[in-house]
């Protein structure tokens, strides 16, 4: 396979200029794809091995190994014979619709990539790959000027991408956002951020101000590391991930990746709140039953992931929120938590423990919030990100900035860059354009759910623990389609209507209205 | 860098055509060496990734992601322009000795690989990748013939590739016993091998009919395996192993690998026996030693690592056997081992402790051996790939043979193929004349050992919690000059004298004969 490359590309031009170029286009194009994605796959690798294992003194150096890589990925991605193969393939007939789909992520690809001088391309990789470090020690030392530098170059870095990547006067923010969910400009963006802030900033004060109290004191404790291991690994596997097919881990960060459909990978932290760590391996678990779920036909293909960010955190917070925050999910599992922790919760009522991890806390930090305040954190940032690379906000501005949003939309203000402008690593990562598919995913979560209760029981089967039968509908909805198709269409084809944000207000307003006894 | 490469090449080639083919050869040799190096550590990230954590059915995904990484390698190291560059290069005058170095791996390298084809080679890749999934499942049934069938594909392989590799006639297994030490042909290690074996089994029967026994019942209790834990992590750190450019995880065989000098890996186990995870830490931080104390110059070159299996195989034995099972080295330590092991230490004595570790107990399990008779069990499979290789020997036959030479070397006899021929991981990687290396890295380190003790008062340092002197030593004459010289060159150049086994014998001979008070 290897030196075949070569003679690949021979034969490409052979066939070209014999005037067989219809002949096979898509075959040929197989050995330069499959190169990519395993060199794509390793990069997986070591950002993994960095996040979760790596020594401390080896990043520099190991960065300097993924940045080669990622120059190999991008050239084989721009390799000539690649473009010409497209070029045929986009016109061929009788294509299956994955391949179609391959050939499409792959022009897509292309033409991303063939606009990034390699020189900039590489060397925005290597500050990237270096930029999580002083990130994450900036935010030890809650000090934002330390990461301010590193900040202005990434911002730097992306918006000459997005400039050499914009079509035809497309804005810079909407490239990003593209790379993130197709079809979610600023100007759809703004439209759902501005129904979420009209109707969910007077609602949460609302419920901030009703006379229900809820208590959550119990949730902190003595809840020993060991023991919350084993309630996670418990966890993931109840609500269906595969640890045949699947690992674990500790990092500071939780997170899910995955090498390919056959070994998915979560994350997960251990605090002193119980509920902390444990929806937040429930929320990794969907990412990784959904990356579980896709079709083994797409395994190792540019499409055989989830469709794009928006809809994989739809499937994250289906799981952590729609199905995990549901008494009825509970009923079966409680016992469990009790038996782990009888110290801790045996005086607590099952009704009160799903009361208290429900409970509306405006609070500082995004992954710590809860279901109905968890948008108006993705609100503060869509609206910094989107001043950031629409109108040069000064980096230096942001942790004010930051805290004067936070302080208007959730009444809370942080004292210090660590809780406020410095707790995520996104953009420490280069992801602008990412945080608004958070709150999207949520919508989705909604609107999904209504279409799933018209035809199930839905709180019966989590009484029944038969959250497989769920797994089930999600799996042939959505999962099995990698990213073949695009998260609207997927969310159209699954309920039969486009996006609709309102499934969304409307769900947190019933659940938390009637929670806290508001309108 | 990344589509330099190509303009490399075309810079490279109207170089050439310009008659300027001196000017900066070396130079432009760096791209292909960085990114063939990044391709290296990315295969082996996925190893250590593939033994340490990966899921159990991600294996068969994952070996075509592997393969794809080792086409990419063969074809870049065997690219047209670097066969020319390095012509060039072995001409040219005024490269460093490092240089000189770079230049001659890579052209054996080079003329390694572009002997064998290259789909042969990724198909051979794509097995081994799979195999030692293979070998452990049967291992674990204790079934031979499930891995045969595996065995006879990787042999036939490996004679395959030795075939296009020999040079005038060599032998075939001359062939793979070059790849892991250079200067140790079959003459060589007849004469060596002959000697431990008219010295050593005739000794060895000396010392089991002995009348001094040695109690060693206290090292096999209760030893929980997170104060194991705590007692590997100190003991790697005392003898100078760098937790900020090194990690330590736990595998099925502990091995240590390296990204580069800033990332050293290592692996234990731990078992019943508190001896055995204990001097498997020791060992393998001896090889992550080595790895560390390699030259920044070298980093992520051809030559920034160990010089050869033997001469790791020296540095992990020097730490495990040389320095952590001499009594003077329990001086300052042995209080630890009290102190997080009470009950079952409190009442021995640290010389019985000392005693216990070197009591020589004949066994089947060569991992497990003691100091005296591990060179007797390379002795068996030194034999037996020597009949595989040149003599064709039955694969069917092997667990037959192996159980009638450990008979008659070491007086016990396998019930089963588990604690027989499918012991060890080497045969399923495809490593054929790597074992010999372990009993000449042995050797090297006893001649090692007789040279520091000119100079130095070797047991007075380790009394004194010196080690780090020892290792200063070590790292001055071997550890920094990675792979530029081979391990005869940097034996000689250490000791003044070629490799002389004699040393090796006559030091297992008087610790042994003293401890068992014979002759």
């Amino acid at each position: 396979m290897a030196l075949s490359l070569n003679k690949e590309i021979q034969r490409g031009e052979e066939g070209i200029k014999e005037g067989k170029q219809e002949e096979g286009a898509y075959e040929k194009l197989g050995p330069y794809l499959e190169r990519a994605m395993a060199l794509q796959t390793a990069l997986i690798l070591f950002e993994w091995d960095n996040e979760t294992l790596a020594p401390e003194k080896a990043g520099k150096y190991t960065a300097r190994v993924q940045g080669a890589l990622s120059g190999a990925y991008q050239e084989i991605m721009t390799d000539k014979a690649v473009r010409e193969l497209l070029n045929i393939c986009q016109k061929e007939q009788g294509l299956t619709e994955a391949e179609q789909a391959i050939v499409r992520e792959a022009s897509e690809e292309l033409s991303r990539l063939e606009k990034i001088p390699p020189e900039e391309y590489r060397a925005y990789q290597e500050l990237v790959a270096e930029s999580a470090r002083i990130w994450s020690g900036a935010k030890k030392a809650k000090d934002f000027d330390a990461f301010a530098p590193t900040l202005k170059k990434i911002i730097s870095y992306q918006k000459k991408f997005a400039g050499y990547q914009a079509k035809d006067g497309q804005r810079m923010y909407d490239v990003m956002l593209d790379n993130y969910e197709k079809g979610f400009s600023m100007e759809k963006l703004d439209e759902f951020f501005g129904l979420l802030k009209k109707e969910l900033v007077p609602f949460l004060k609302r419920v901030t101000e009703s006379h229900v109290k809820i208590r959550d004191d119990f949730l902190t404790g003595n809840y020993p590391r060991e023991k919350q291991r084993e309630l996670a690994e418990f966890l993931a596997e109840y609500v269906g991930f595969d640890f045949e097919r699947g690992v674990m881990a500790e990092s500071a960060h939780p997170f899910t990746t995955n090498l390919h459909n056959h070994d998915v990978r979560l994350t997960t932290h251990y605090k002193d709140r119980v509920d902390s760590s444990l929806f937040s391996v429930i929320h990794e678990a969907g990412h990784g039953i959904y990356e579980l779920g896709v079709d083994d036909e797409l395994t190792q293909t540019l499409v055989g992931q989830g469709a794009s960010m928006g809809m994989h955190e739809s499937q994250s917070r289906f799981f952590e929120n729609i199905i995990g925050r549901n008494e009825a999910f509970w009923v079966p599992v409680y016992g469990k938590l009790k038996e782990l922790f009888p110290e801790e919760l045996e005086a607590v009522r099952r009704e009160d423990f799903v009361r208290a991890v429900n409970k509306v806390q405006p609070g500082l930090i995004r992954t710590e919030a809860d279901e109905l305040t968890y948008s108006l954190h993705v609100l503060v940032r869509y609206e910094l990100e989107k001043m950031l690379i629409e109108e040069d906000l000064e980096v230096e501005r942001l942790p004010e900035l930051w805290a004067d949003k936070y302080e208007e939309y959730l009444g809370v203000r942080p004292q210090n860059p660590a809780e406020g402008v410095l707790q995520d690593i996104h953009w420490a990562q280069g992801s602008f354009g990412y945080f608004p598919s958070y709150a999207l995913g949520s919508a989705f979560a909604a609107q999904m759910l209504q279409f799933i209760k018209k035809s199930m029981d839905f709180e019966g089967l989590l009484e029944k623990g038969e959250v497989e039968v769920i797994v089930q509908v999600l799996k042939r909805h959505i999962h099995r389609f990698g990213k073949m198709r695009d998260s609207r269409r997927l969310l159209k084809d699954m309920t039969g209507e486009d996006f609709n944000p309102r499934y969304y207000v409307e769900y947190l307003k019933e659940k938390y209205g009637k929670l806290y006894e508001v309108e």
